[in-house]
Parts: C-alpha cells; sequence; structure tokens
C-alpha cells in the first residue's frame, strides 16, 4: 500500500485473464475464443476505414452500431435508442455494476460463475451474496427470490456451458420486478435463445452480448447491452463521464459489418455446435463426464484423474485448457471448442495420457 | 431519475465532447485533431495485424506498447514498467481518478481546465476545489500550497493553450510531496517540453499523453500514463478491475509503430507549428487578441464582438470552431490548428465577417 494510493486500490482483488502465450503452434483452448476467423466483410471494412480518418474522433455514440444491432434485433422491435455499446462486454458490465446494480441489499449471482462479477463488486464497493447452483450445476429459479439489490447471471452459465431456458429466466424476472435482472449472454449464440426477445416486455431487463465469441472479434473489442431506454441511459450517463469515444474507427466499422453478414455468423455457429457435440461424445467415450453446454466450450472432469493433473500434462503436449482452483469445480477443466484439428489433437493427447 | 438506477447516475453530470458533424466539407477547427495524417508506417502495422488473428484476445498488457514507449523516452530512463496503456487519454484518466485522486481533501485543479476533470470528480465521489488561474490565464504554482488530496492540471492548459514551465511543475512537486501530482501532456509536443524527465526525480509525479493529438490518432483511442512502479500499479490494479482488454489488437499494433516513426511525428508537430505560429499573426492582425499557445491550437477573442458570435457566422460558413459559454472565457473562441488551406478559409472568412 503506497500513501498515494486511493484507500479503494489496497482492497482490489483484480480479475486475471486466460493467459495468452506468445508462443506459436499451441492449441490453443483456454479462452473461449472462436476457431473459425472473422467474416471476410469485416476486414473489408475495416480496411476501408483504415485509409480514411483516423486523424479524427470516432462518432462518441457509435450510432451506426447501434443501428446495426437495432436492425439484427428487428424481429424482437429493438430500438437504436435500447441499445448501448462498449469496449468489449467487460466495460459494459463495469457500467451496469456502477450504473445499475449499486443499492443498499446485496446483488446476486451464481456461485460458480464468471470470476469478474466479484471483481466489478469490489471497484464498485456493491455488495453480493452468492447463491449455489444446484447439484447438477443449474441455476434453480426459486434460489432468486430473496431481497436483492440486483441480480446477474451469465446464460448460457461460465464455465459451466449450462443454458437456463427462457421461461426460466422469465421466472426470475418476475419475482424481481423491483430488482434489475442481467443476462449476460456472451455465449447465447452457440445453441441459446436470447433474451433480447423479452426486453420489451419487462422494464427491469438488461442483456449483455460481446462480438469476441461467436463473431469472433475478441481482437477488436466490442459488447453491447440492450435494454428499455430508461435503464440505457444510464448507462450512457456513466460512459459519458467516463470516457467519451470508448470504441475506436476500426473497432466500429468492423462490429457493423459483422451484423451485417449474418450468412457468416451463422455458419461460424453452426461450425462450432457441430465440433461440440463430436467433441463431447468422445471425450465421453474416453471416460469423461460432460456437462451439457450450450456454449463455445465445454466443462468437463475425468472420473479418476484429477483436472490440475490432465491441464498440466495437455500443457506439456502443447496444448493449453483453463482449470480452475476452486471450490466445486478443481476437477473440471474448461475447454475451448477448437477447430477439428484442434480437437482431434487434444482427443489424441488425452486417450495417450 | 429510475428506481433502477445507482443513485449516483441521478447525480451525474457527464461531459458534452465536441461536435463530430456528418456533413462532408467542412472545416473542422473544433476538437483539436491533426490536420495531418498519421504516419504510413501506422497504416502498414494495422494492415498487417488485420490479416492476422482478429479472432484472438489482444495482449491485456499492451506489453509491446509498454517497451515502445520506454524506447521512446529512453532518454529519461523510463522502463516499460513505468507505463500505463488505456483506452484513449479518457480512460487513463478515469483510472487516476479512481485509483490516485480519491482522499479525504479536494483535489484541486484550475478554474479553467479540461471540462472532464469536474466530471470525473463525480463519478468517484472526489471533492475538488477550482484555482483560478492568473488574469493572463496563467497557473501560478504559489496558488497549489494548500491542502490537497492531490493535483491535476494540463500542460499546456486546455482550452487557453498556455505551458508552464518544468521548473514551476518542480514548484508544484515539491510543495506538495504527499500528494500525487497529474500532468496532462496531451498537447506538450507542439512546442513544450514533457515533464516525463522528473518522473524518476519526484515519486508523486503522473505524467498522461495521448495519441491523438501530436500522433493524429484519435480515431484510435489509445493514451498512456508514466509514473513510478508504486503509481503505475493502482492503475493496473483499477484497470485489471475493470476491463482486461481495453486496447485492441489494431490499436495496440498502430501506436506501436506511432513511436516507431519519429520522423513523422516530428515533421508533424513542426508543421502545426509553423501554422500555429502564421495563423496567431494574422489573426492579430484582423484585431484579435491571441493567448501565447503551445498546443495544436489558439484561444483567442476579438477585441469587439462576441465569441458566441463569431462561432455562429463560421459555422454559416461550414467553419466550425468551440465556444466555450462559461465565465472568463466566454468572450474566447478555441480554434483547432489546420491545414494551410482550412487555415486560409478561416482567415478569409474572419476578414469578411
Amino acid at each position: 500500500m503506497s500513501k498515494y494510493w486511493s484507500s479503494l486500490v489496497e482492497q482490489l482483488k483484480p480479475y486475471v485473464p486466460g493467459e495468452q502465450p506468445k508462443m506459436a503452434n499451441l492449441v490453443k483452448l483456454n479462452t473461449n475464443e472462436n476457431p473459425f476467423g472473422p467474416s471476410p466483410k469485416v476486414i473489408e471494412a475495416i480496411q476501408k476505414e483504415l485509409n480514411d480518418n483516423l486523424r479524427l474522433y470516432p462518432d462518441p455514440e457509435g450510432q451506426a452500431l447501434k443501428d446495426a444491432i437495432a436492425s439484427y434485433y428487428a424481429d424482437y422491435d429493438i430500438k437504436a435508442s435500447q441499445v448501448f455499446v462498449g469496449n468489449g462486454s467487460d466495460e459494459v458490465l463495469a457500467h451496469i455494476f456502477q450504473g445499475l446494480l449499486k443499492h443498499d441489499d446485496p446483488i446476486l449471482f451464481p456461485d460458480i460463475t464468471y470470476s469478474f462479477y466479484p471483481v466489478y463488486c469490489g471497484l464498485y464497493q456493491v455488495e453480493h451474496h452468492a447463491v449455489p447452483l444446484t447439484d447438477s450445476f443449474e441455476i434453480d429459479p426459486a434460489d432468486y427470490r430473496r431481497t436483492n439489490g440486483g441480480i446477474i447471471f451469465p446464460n448460457p452459465n461460465a464455465p459451466t456451458g449450462r443454458y437456463l431456458v427462457l421461461q426460466h429466466v422469465e421466472e426470475i424476472l418476475q419475482a424481481n420486478e423491483d430488482s434489475v435482472v442481467v443476462v449476460d449472454e456472451a455465449y447465447v449464440d452457440f445453441g441459446g435463445e436470447s433474451a433480447i426477445s423479452l426486453v420489451n416486455k419487462y422494464p427491469n431487463l438488461v442483456v449483455c452480448q460481446t462480438l469476441s465469441k461467436a463473431r469472433s472479434l475478441a481482437g477488436l473489442r466490442v459488447g453491447f447491452a440492450v435494454a428499455n431506454e430508461e435503464l440505457i441511459e444510464a448507462l450512457q450517463r456513466v460512459k459519458d463521464s467516463f470516457n467519451s469515444y470508448p470504441l475506436d474507427r476500426l473497432a466500429l466499422a468492423g462490429a457493423v459489418a459483422a451484423f451485417e453478414d449474418r450468412q457468416w455468423f451463422e455458419d461460424s455457429c453452426n461450425g462450432v455446435i457441430n465440433e461440440r457435440e463430436r467433441l463431447t461424445e468422445e471425450l465421453e467415450e474416453l471416460g469423461f463426464e460432460v456437462l451439457p453446454s450450450k456454449a463455445n466450450f465445454v466443462f468437463t472432469r475425468h472420473k479418476q484423474k484429477s483436472g490440475a493433473a490432465i491441464a498440466a500434462l495437455l500443457r506439456d503436449e502443447g496444448i493449453i485448457v483453463r482449470h480452475f482452483d476452486k471450490p466445486r469445480i478443481s476437477d473440471f477443466l474448461r475447454i475451448t471448442v477448437g477447430t477439428s484439428d484442434q480437437n482431434n489433437a487434444l482427443l489424441k493427447a488425452l486417450a495417450e495420457l
């Protein structure tokens, strides 16, 4: 602790992201990146913007991107004024914690979930209460009927991959009309249904998404939230008190193009889903238990061997997966669904262990 | 106010950035962008990165950029571990306010200064006291000898353009050994000397810079801070509790290239300085008072006509400058130094008014 630090800093427990190793030729299955690249139209759009006006500030509102997202969700009658955009869904989530989840009562989220949530609580001094998942690692809506200052959960949940059907999401929304309920849908496009369809029905719902996973743009840092205008206004006020231009010109151009190329997006998601189903079957044949996943990763444990041991052995083979040394899940590995070749390399290495 | 908002949100008074008009053919002299584009090597570096791995997360530490900045300031013996990078200097400043400027006593900054400072104070509930500039719109170090929780000022100051010599910066540092002193050098490369040369001498000094101005990359959103490791650690802890990857792959690649191409940078700064001197002289001939500027803008008032009136008339001619409707400076205009042609268009329009 330094006398120069704000007193808050000492207490922070920063998030530790999955390793981004600099070695080449690794089979990198640790941070849930998409094995298929982004649409060529994204690259083209960035290329075009690159030759334009990098010397000029971007649009502080990111209006073109808000329009593209609203238009993508036109079936759900979403207006651009119901969309908030930010520098990755992590920044969007940070603003949500500061602007919508800080109240007198503690917020609720699952005990096993995205490990950034308690970090945001530390940063903004938000009290929280962790609600245990069921024994089968599911969210039970009945557990979210207690006094709270807000609720947040990923759907599908991470790192379990388990999906909560929208009917159960609605149960949580209905039981918590006075609280903001945030559904963090980083992985929803790999087989789940988005709660964006419910935004116009529930004034307390915020849905958060990212372009890092299904749209294969982790390197570009774009995320967004959809909610009614009143909730979006809170995020906008926080953002405009923090950084006028969180999205650069290239990120805005690329993100718009990513929403416009639906075909590439759907093919990419289907490719991941197919590989996930194959990977799941073959892991089961090798004696692994695999939780049912609607994400672009599987959460799995071996019936005999510990997660840490397998992760270490795989690492020796140049294959990186993620292991969480945490209660209830220390036996598990979270394995990103890779390309066919990557998944084969993984399965081969596991078979040999 | 919505029942769903955190109580803070209602009180926020968000920053209003200079207009980014969508009309073509405007002479845009309102947001201090560089009239010369970025180095072609920046474009090349981004192009190369674009064909690589946009599907993968960027380096969360931005190590290559920290290395490039340290290497650029090698004469001052700056190590990469003394550099913090972020999504524009606005994000860097936000983290500085939260991590280093929130103490029991109010922080100090000039009454006429970057209008984002009081906004950050609102966002992080930091008390502040505005210290009046002298009658000639200068910072007087003697005014910064009162109890405080930190000090921040731009150098050159914005929107005045006036520069405080390093000897006076040192006086402020020496008189405030128990406080963090932040020197916000967005405009320093247009004729000022950077206080980065003082970082290894004063453990309480943070210098903040941007790539938006002298390096002509406003559209890319990159800023940084240099300080001793203890202060950098506070910023790192805040950042890692907020957003693991604030800089995307393209921004990182472009920013590294911008620091490597010194010649382009120097030519660009000299080009702006030469035009600034010419613009100043010709404005004076037209009956304007122009404050001595070391920035890429001039702060000027006409001896008879009001600032608001001139701004409105210029707007009718398709020329946009910035007017602040604030005490002490409402007669002034802040005019970005443009290209020769842009400055000529401005001078012609002013001559005709």
